[in-house]
């Protein structure tokens, strides 16, 4: 894909609300979307003003803010909510609406036929309203609705010249990559539109899916901070930028990559959870090498065990050394930054006691040092 | 693939010790084969004898306990290490070189050549003392190796007739499904050995990776207990069965499925770590359902916003109505399981009061139901 022709949609103020205890208030949005904004993500999607007054107002809000990014805000397929989504002075509508068979019997119980006049009648009705507006047109559970079904609603919407965008909705996290793939590849050859595509991680492929989309030409991926949404969430960012990073990092120097940890750790404060352990680039472990032929590599050169920099991301790597799993070298670099100067018989002597001490208790980098100290004397 | 064709190779004594704060002693290793053993993964790996001296002994303990499991340790390919193992008792021997320019010039300072011949001689040397052992070999850092030194590699050590099984390890995260897809392929193609797949989550792709593999062919996948290893991990063990779930839920009926919360509780209380938050299937907020949309289809069918079945791995779900995206749906399943009859309009009225007082914090339950309970009586 073209390296810069991928936009961030993210989701943290309308996906991440449907986290269980995400409820941020009007202030709270208005931080998050001025850091996301300063991070640098193309469009911000809001809560649709339906939810409740203090939703509808926030939007208004946060245009207000007069952020680079766009601002949308996301509905379900009715005159009614578009009307009040019309309202909020949003840059952007989007639409969704149910096309699996769950979805059409227990969510809105329309078939195909009445859902694409549905759609027609309500989008023909934004864009008289509003020439501007940056329109999209998704189904849900995308991957569960039959691909007929799919292919009669996106190429009828498609017709209508209303809509700048489609998306393709994983809803309940059990697309693959290759079926993003398939149908991704299709919408961008049969209509010529842009592709956004929004994944949920039940099953752990959001981010594979989201790179999948954007190979078979995606132009928009939906994001939350840390992922947070509706059940265990969706592609979180930083995820994404982790893989995109890994493909090539010029992906993603279009952002200001150093405050992903201050995102991330913004969402995990104003929603009372951790960041997870094994978080992508900020979780506490990323970039600790632990096992002895580790850290020797790392020592000698950071990108044998690391495919990601943490400078990038304004972090630091560590080498742990008090435990079972260390090897000579890596205490050998630890002397030399003490400045002692030991053989490497008297190094692997030390190296064989903290192995052993470690056995009963990892050791604290000071007890490690006065072994070192001790050993040092002796000389 | 067919339903019963692969094996977990769980490596949370291994490649989990690897974790910045894994230190198990020794009844805590025998705690987790043990749970492991209940829950049926095929094989246990264990951290190399040449770690420490408690290392090597609890490989013997752990043999000892005469698990169903198979139990593997995993060693450097040299002669005295492979001499370590044999000593363990270990069903299995599990032998990594690296073969990417990065770890040939920093790991171990040897070409492709010689790696060859070095593998050579220690698997005919471990096979003349073991003739039952199961010997696996592995690349390390596969998907940065050249392709060409890859095969030159795997087709000589194939050609020996001395080893049940070839690794492919993504050691540093980078791989994508389609080139492990690739790779598992030509091996399985060329070799017809069993093939190994051990995949890092430096960006996200680790399930999505180990299930390419599984497609193309692969016999073996590696996890860990809540993904637990270097830097961020490898692919968890929920993770991977969230996954094959979602495929084919007869993927996964081997394995008892209700001790997987167990599992990851017990590893994360040993290492001192929360379960993320956004975990597979044993997350807090896996199996909550928030926007009202959501609640409303879920009440009528779980599987229109559900893949997965908690029940299968002994959970429930949560319907959250306490909060601005609540719907009057879930509000008339509050009432109804009161024993209250409210009409659709009384129900109407109170959801909008639940969102308007949500707008400043989200409503306890208690709340929610004294609204319902006053609207019953003045009915």
């Amino acid at each position: 894909m073209p390296l810069d022709s991928f936009s961030i949609i993210e989701s943290t103020l309308r996906e991440g609300e449907q986290f269980s205890t995400a409820a941020f208030t009007t202030a709270q949005k208005q931080e998050i979307a001025g850091l996301l904004d300063d991070f640098g993500v193309e469009m911000i999607e809001m809560t649709s003003p339906c939810a409740s007054p203090q939703s509808a107002a926030d939007i208004r809000i946060v245009v207000d803010m007069g952020l680079k990014a766009r601002i949308l805000t996301h509905i379900r397929c009715n005159r009614a909510d578009a009307h009040l989504a019309l309202e909020t002075g949003a840059q952007g509508i989007d639409i969704v609406i149910g096309t699996s068979p769950q979805l059409m019997q227990h969510s809105h119980g329309r078939n195909i036929n009445q859902i694409i006049d549905l759609a027609a009648d309500v989008l023909t009705f934004i864009r008289e309203q509003a020439p501007d507006v940056i329109l999209r047109f998704s189904t849900e559970d995308s991957f569960r609705s039959r691909e007929s079904d799919l292919l009669r609603v996106y190429l009828a919407i498609a017709d209508l010249g209303l809509v700048q965008r489609l998306g393709v909705a994983d809803t309940v996290g059990v697309a693959t990559p290759a079926q993003v793939s398939a149908i991704v590849h299709q919408l961008v050859r049969l209509t010529g539109l842009d592709v956004e595509f929004h994944g949920h991680n039940d099953s752990g492929c959001a981010i594979a899916n989201a790179c999948a989309a954007l190979e078979a030409g995606a132009t928009h991926i939906d994001t939350t901070i840390l992922g947070i949404g509706e059940r265990n969430g969706i592609t979180p960012l930083g995820g994404l930028l982790a893989r995109l990073y890994t493909l090539d990092r010029r992906y993603v120097t279009k952002y200001n990559l150093r405050l992903l940890p201050q995102l991330d750790q913004l969402v995990a404060d104003r929603c009372g959870i951790a960041i997870p352990f094994s978080n992508y680039i900020t979780g506490s472990s990323a970039f600790i090498h632990k096992a002895g032929i580790h850290a020797k590599a790392v020592l000698a050169d950071p990108t044998t065990y690391e495919i990601i920099q943490p400078a990038d991301f304004g972090l630091t790597r560590e080498i742990a050394i008090g435990h079972r799993l260390t090897g000579w070298n890596a205490v050998r670099d630890r002397a030399l930054s003490l400045g002692l100067q030991l053989d490497d018989a008297a190094l692997k002597a030390i190296t064989q006691t903290i192995k052993q001490q470690a056995d009963a208790q990892p050791l604290a980098l000071h007890e490690i040092d006065s072994l070192l100290h001790s050993a040092a004397v002796q000389l």
